[in-house]
């Protein structure tokens, strides 16, 4: 399999690589060696960088875009989280992270996000994230955009 | 205030840090230019180092030498956690990890860590752990002398 | 351009991603988010990740591969190195670092490995690697199918 | 011997670590688990982030509160570095990090710093500093009294 690295994976390529469904958003990459602790797999802070990667780079495909462009976007920021360590990951193998929204309020949103390698989920990541003011002084309210790009790409539900 | 850092605080130095109650282990630590992220605040990831950091000296202190010292300790890794972000943190505050074991099962238990600087809760985690054999191809159970540990010292439950 | 991530480029390859000179190895990568520090721009450190990421496969793909497979293989470190900051790095871009042996000795060698990124030189790093036993307690001497790869494959210089 | 972490030491608890000769800047702490690496060693990378955390605090403490308070500070760069590694980091171990300016120029100074531990040498790192306007598009010069606390106080030499 010819697996594309930093670039979003079509359905297809997901259920390819061995998703169990489709995500709103994936992208490949590989193990470092940095990622490793001393007991030579990768240690589990490492899938939190790999989790913030992908939130970013959601944000910067589907969220930004959304915000007034002549004003500073919101400061994003996770309010809660719950890991799920299924299976180690090995040095140099590649992996497949996801990330979709699953709930929506009015200055906030629930995401979750998966870890899959060798057709295997290896973790899962579900956190709550708030939207503030850029100057963190109060919440910075979600637009109607936004709230509907989670509700009709990402299948999201409306709770506020 | 004196603050004695990388050393246990005693449930007074605890106190008087402003923890809301003492917990079994409690160490000072503080925040590193290399822990801050774009935003100027301490980045999320780094709390997991700073929780990590003190579940390593939590094992070296309390649990690893109740092990038998004629065969190798176990392999002991982090199932599930759940993160929850107060405040941020910001560029060279001292603060005071904890940590406390809270229940205990036959091959795993459950941690409970807080984070708190200037006399407030910045974080908690709460996590799993589970106790593998060296290789990892089984669950080790948890000694009679740490369950005892355990009950005697942090006041956690037996749940199996 | 279709970049290919994580792949050794081709000559052609690198000097389309505007390298001066082809490398003996070089693979793409993506700036991630974490790696930025307060000034918004990579922070050095992140460059000293890549490029032992790179030494990593060099020494899979090139050199481990040519020692005896029924011992351990050395332990290989890092005794000094130079490096040189060029332009800094931006978040979001692609860049290749690259790894090469310039020189070697008896139980040591010197390497040379650049990144660029957008047809200009971003930073360079040349350090000397040394090979020890397993255990640490002495040198291990280059086995002569190491220096000879060195010498043939990067034009290395047989310096002891 | 109590050792006083992130706190200046004076130049008697520099000698009293073990010091050649007391150094303008030393502070102590601990290595972590999150620092070591496969080979259960201190990774070389953390050294960076070691000498990085002193170079922020060399600058809080005697260059920052000399520039101008009514307009922003310099953009502060490594311009070049070198590195040399003596011996390995273990887990748990003390260390004193150091700082020092040696000599300086009209909008770059060098800094040359060590690492210690158990009375041993462990890694020494001397680099190239260049002062940024705040916006990056130039070079903004030290200050004269920036100059003077260099020579006077580290016994820097002025070569520009």
């Amino acid at each position: 399999m010819n697996l594309r690295y930093h670039t979003p994976l079509s359905p297809d390529e997901q259920r390819a690589f061995g998703l169990a469904a489709p995500q709103p958003l994936a992208l490949a990459d590989r193990v470092r060696f940095a990622e490793l602790d001393v007991l030579r797999h990768v240690n589990n802070k490492a899938y939190m960088t790999w989790f913030e990667t992908l939130r970013v780079v959601y944000g910067d495909l589907f969220t930004l875009p959304l915000y007034p462009s002549d004003s500073p976007p919101p400061r994003v920021v996770i309010r809660s989280g719950h890991v799920h360590y299924v299976e180690e990951m090995r040095m140099g193998e590649d992996y497949v992270t996801t990330a979709g929204v699953t709930a929506f309020r009015n200055t906030s949103y629930t995401m979750h996000q998966e870890l899959w390698a060798a057709g295997r989920l290896r973790a899962s990541f579900d956190c709550v994230i708030v939207t503030l003011l850029p100057d963190g002084s109060g919440r910075y309210p979600l637009p109607e955009a936004v709230r509907a790009h989670f509700a009709r790409v990402d299948g999201a539900v409306a709770e506020g």
